[in-house]
């Protein structure tokens, strides 16, 4: 008899954890070992088949219980229990041959894991398209960029949302290679060393989806890895959420105004029309940071513990990864919904460019190029036209002054080169806001959204085969 | 004139970052600015000459100041005055053409860290092959592995520390592909829009090695992925530092045994010179442990953070990374020192596989197998032999009374299946310590292994051809 | 009308948040906040009278919606619109004069936390009344205690368990000094800036149970040291079951055994009868890791958060840290659970104490103390009697060697200071584990145990009394 | 021998440590043990006397290597040989009579952490009082408060700063608590179990300026506490840091404005005399973030590791402890310089407090409190003045329309209801701007600020009574 504080505490939490999550990769485990029993001739066919048509017919009917029955350890007992019930205690108990809780369970929480990874990848490939297709439509649109919370350059909506992008889709790429480390079949590992039955477990491995498996049969159970990878990813892409809505947050506010966002998601006031909180900005820093810490916590577990089969590669923990997943889902839905709906405002574009002369640098770079003088006089002229509040003849006369001769541009000459349309204009260069500039990022951001799709395709390929092999294979159990 | 508050505890800090950590790297980047702008023709030839002569000599005879001087912002302020003094203050400025410190000092962080980082995953690498070598010593080396805490089977050293290989070399993996974010060139992207001269990023990249760009400039500016991503896998490799540490010190302690360590790595009592006291596992884990921090603090620092150019890509942080690395190195040299002398107890495995029955399993496996029974049948018996302190009568008899039948086993084969090299030799199983088992294990390692020094081959190879191609630029720009 | 993603991910599960926790609290929050204003006069008696009859009303009767109904923003407006169809909508609206949301929500979110505080609390005095008294049940029960993994002395488990318990009466006392910062109305601080309506805000606080209120009103909404210090406290208390868990497993382990705990706490092998794995202390490890990440969560969440009104100190995040109590809640049980049940086993005792000459010590300082030798001299012999195994002789002589003369000590008194017995019974100085030196130990522990438990009875008298008074003002408002 | 890999990065590593931070406690604490056992009589007067010149002459004269000397494991073992040089080996060895390495590394840590931590509290109290003076200062400068990012009300300079010091104030009693769990003498806890030797611990603890000690001789040695509660502590503290600097910087930005900083403590552009860059804001931010980081890890490292005498308590994790402490003041000094000269912006609160209307709620307030209407009339009303730009004539006609009768406020009382010295001057709820408020927020402050000086003065109080008695002590063994 288990301590009631330990049956409740442990064993049935653990139970529920399993009934919430795990059940389809626990039935797809139980038949894919049994078909490498089978195959290897480790099983006989005659009790394969019983022992499979049973499996067959639990799945079809099994009530599980509200909670954990008595004395009993895990899911997997009951269930052992209930095989038994079917087809005979000694028969039910050939499943296990050449394996154990630890491998087994294992696989299932990395078949699990991986499948939930891979949804959230192809949530964030959503929206990485998204923000791509909204970085080009917004190629146009003015803005003003700002360095340590200072307005420093005018450029493009365009620009600005591709650079996040950029950032989105390394954490994107990120997280999908940390699934190569979940998504590697530890069956066969037995409980740390394998077992002198002659199992195929590459076999095994192909009818799980697996495109490996894990080979050294300690590490298979010990290592972490398939979860402190992940969980360092989520935590990197979320982190970088944080970030953005920060900035958003300040290009948002009242007095800059940059940037709106529609009434749907805003706050109003019911008495101050003029007021329009976009708090959703700042639920996605905060839902960001919910889900990343509780990703991060998972990785922060293992410090100190044996590099031994421990628990904390195993449904708790296992379940809160996955727990923050849908958290991480719900923030990356709000950003979606942020990014896909903020407006550009031109008009306080050029205001603040006015306001803070953030165009008056580019005075200065054209004056060295088409005037052909050095930097210092350009500042010192610029410096006084700044000081002047944007008046030409002080340009002149400071130009005059400094270099000993009229000052060749024309009054439209100036205003283009302080115009913001020409500061983006001449920014050409390799991943500048103008359109020769924003080629190349674009050409690859599109690149890396295909290497991303293409990592999901081929994990969707592989599961499709899997599930086809599996069939085929447990057909010629069962028949 | 700046608040003495400020100067010491922020322009002087930075300043002595400067000097301490990134001289190298800053003449470097001076260089292939100035062979960039000379090579497309913003500045002239002359302009080029004279400037870059200045360079030359500055570099060979500056003094840098002990601390800032008075109402100088930065280090790089203090070489543009010096520069200033030599050749011109007019003529000096033209080398700060197409640039600004953003994209300088990010260029300088870039390398700096790209190369501390080099260093580290050489070590590791070297440490790795010593790893993968003691494992291929002492896979005939009998130990007892544990699950949460408890003896669960026999195995060998090599099967043990081949395990740990495996997780150490994917950490190295792991930080190889971080090296990624790092190793690529931001110059260019000046304040964050780039600029109107017609640079070529491209060129300026490969004179400094890095086989590419940041391409969208704002991104180049704000993206602190090259400082969290390498931070993330300085956390993870130094996280399995803490499992293998107190993993080892379970298996060192007195009442355990199964390892021990040679003098030169123990403190001893004057008193009891029983008494074996392995401290440098412990420190491994404390070191790795305050050096994950480290690095790990510079992600976090990142949190809430707008998406801007913002200090926390600039010195302090990734001073503390660098540093970081430094702690991660000396644990790591601790790591293989107990590694490559840690010692198996043969006598003490054979103790401890009696004493608590660890190869009784293989039994129940082995009558499952050679008398063709079920699992129960082979339990009951296995347990009623466990049961009696290993007496073979009282396994026949329960074997005769539960199947109805003699046991063919002798009892040469009973002994057989019950000893720990008979254990060991049945798991063949890919990935179990069993020869057969092993030779995978120790295929992959061997791949995983060339794989990082190819990558840092890579790494140096660019390095190289870099100094190659920056020195002919210069010597054509200087002649 | 919002958006359906806004409204999913934000406002919805908000409600849901509030739904679930927060009810009592918010009902609480209205009529101390109704009877304010009447009291003062701010709302007149007879619309005080209707509004407060509306609330009996709707708290008797209200059936919130499943999810939160369209257009809706929060909980409160909800409410507030059923208050309006009882008793019309411009009499329901007196009830939010002098307050906004942000004083009203975050004086519930006190409430409530202060009271699961205040549980968890309860429950951690329970098991500290319980760990001193198995403590002193014990204090005659040897064990061996270990420095570095090593073992080292002799001592007895109530020595043992007291100093874990001293800890854990430390970080409840954290844990009650922290609630301090929780138990502050902040009613009157309306939006940030309090009212010009003449409210009294002390007569509120008093009437919800507080001993006091944040007095500044910016700070009263602005500051989220009611999160960040809890947790913190939560965090420290948990970080402790891990070091003492960590600790037992090595004690539990087979090759070590001082201590065992029953079959209802262990999980056993259907093979291997001896095999006994206390994997509930496995599990406290873990809870406990897991509850204190999710606690540290909400404090990492305010880093580079703006110091105003942000929603990291609103419903999302106090709900996590609300969660993570019930989390700390059952690691409790199990440490409770474990201690309580874990047995010495005098008989490793005396092997290990044996086998590792762990009172050759004592044995040393007793020839100091009763032969009047130095140090030197009296390690020398020793050394000598345990490098031999413990012969007498061999101490003879390495003694008279050394000094020169017989040593007096008798055979009987050689025993005693080698016995457990004796190593213990002579460490009488304050706070060592015999008799003389625990007394003081337990005296402490009671005074810090009774400490706590007046604590408690206080926040629970403070309730008391307010129930009864705001019970009284609200009779007289309704009458 | 010392592996050479050992005593690098560990011995010599931990050597240095000693040398640079613990020496002024390390002769404190064996001036103290000494008057102990001589007070006691366990070791002779004669002995005592000759070790106590020995000491005397060996601290006036003694040349510490630079590095480690060979086979020497610590600082104190060649202390000891150097004393044995001077005063004998055997006398030399008396002193460490009754005491280990444990019990005196321990309390010497203790005293260095519990100085560097006074002394960070005097800077903090030094910033605290400035805090206050500077909030009573600017109590009449207008400024505009927000919630979520937006305007919401205004009110002055010093109800925002008092809020911020508030919260300050509270780190800082929650610092000097911390000290509580370090200002315990260990001396005596010897190994982990005390000794026969009959010390008096309470003289000893009294000698070196304890108000206590830490009883349980097994607690001495194992709890973390004394480091943990101090690194949190700390933690709070900065955390703080970071989110009034994010706020400051939202102020201080261009757009919003609302503060500035003088030119000592402002980066500016040569080119854009408007630019002014409070990079000192950011610099607050990070050092915060880093000094928080390095704290917190301390506390971190103990996860998991056995609660029992662990190097996790050792001088490498003390002394990342007392650094961080060198951070976390850096980051306090520049605080203190930004908000001591931080400057209000009288004409940008009137700007942002027409644009945004953010006292039309408080004339909503008016209308309700002098007109006797409802909310939803007065919202309705107001709200049309708001959407009219301020129409005094829409106002009229908007109450006329929902009242059924003109409105008595004259214009100028409107005005007076509008403009933000009304604001403030009405809101004279406890803790709110107007003088009224503000008077009990000052009056706390004060009190708390006296608190902590009382608490620092008692801490320097004991240290000097400590000082004299050990010098009586000490004149009468040496005499």
């Amino acid at each position: 008899m288990f301590s009631p504080v330990y049956e409740t505490r442990v064993l049935d939490a653990g139970y529920r954890n399993w009934k919430r999550l795990y059940l389809d990769e626990f039935w797809a485990v139980q038949r894919a070992h049994l078909a490498g029993l089978a195959e290897r001739g480790i099983v006989d066919a005659a009790t394969a088949r019983a022992v499979g048509r049973a499996v067959d017919e639990l799945q079809a009917s099994i009530a599980w219980p509200e909670q954990i029955p008595p004395d009993t350890e895990d899911l997997y007992f009951h269930f052992e229990k209930e095989l038994g019930l079917k087809v005979g205690h000694e028969r039910a108990a050939f499943l296990h041959t050449a394996r154990s809780r630890n491998d087994m369970d294992n696989t299932v929480f990395r078949l699990c894991l991986k499948k939930k990874l891979a949804d959230l990848a192809r949530e964030l490939l959503v929206a990485l398209c998204d923000f791509i297709a909204r970085a080009r439509e917004t190629s146009g649109d003015l803005t003003i960029l700002f360095t340590h919370g200072q307005p420093a350059n005018v450029s493009t909506m365009g620009h600005y949302l591709s650079a996040f992008a950029g950032d989105f889709a390394q954490d994107l790429r990120g997280l999908l290679e940390s699934i190569d480390a979940v998504d590697r079949s530890t069956m066969g590992a037995c409980a740390i060393t394998g077992t002198g039955f002659p199992l195929d477990r590459a076999r095994v491995a192909e009818l799980l989806g697996f495109p490996g498996m894990v080979t050294n049969t300690y590490r298979a159970i010990s290592s972490t890895h398939w979860l402190t990878r992940p969980a360092a990813a989520i935590e990197e892409l979320l982190r970088d959420y944080t970030r953005i809505a920060a900035d958003l947050l300040h290009k948002a506010s009242s007095e800059v105004g940059l940037v709106s966002f529609p009434d749907s998601l805003i706050q109003i006031s019911s008495i101050m029309p003029q007021k329009r909180n976009p708090v959703i900005i700042e639920h996605i820093r905060i839902q960001a940071g919910l889900a990343a810490a509780a990703s991060a916590s998972v990785g922060e577990l293992m410090r100190n513990v044996p590099y031994q089969d421990v628990n904390e590669a195993s449904d708790a923990p296992v379940s809160v990864l996955i727990d923050s997943l849908a958290m991480a889902s719900s923030a990356t839905a709000l950003l979606r919904e942020a990014l896909l709906n903020v407006r550009p405002n031109d008009e306080r574009v050029r205001q603040i460019a006015l306001a803070f002369g953030v165009t008056t640098t580019e005075l200065a770079d054209t004056l060295v190029r088409r005037e052909g003088i050095g930097f210092r006089d350009a500042h010192a002229a610029c410096s006084a036209f700044a000081g002047s509040g944007g008046d030409k003849a002080t340009l002149r006369a400071a130009f005059a002054k400094s270099c000993g001769r009229k000052l060749a541009l024309t009054d439209a000459e100036i205003e283009e080169a302080l115009s913001p349309e020409g500061f983006v204009a001449v920014r050409k260069v390799e991943g500048g806001p103008a359109p020769e500039g924003m080629a190349p990022v674009f050409g690859e951001l599109d690149s890396w959204a295909s290497d991303c799709a293409a990592a999901i395709a081929a994990i969707d390929a592989r599961n499709e085969e899997a599930r086809a092999a599996l069939a085929e294979a447990w057909a010629r159990i069962v028949a």
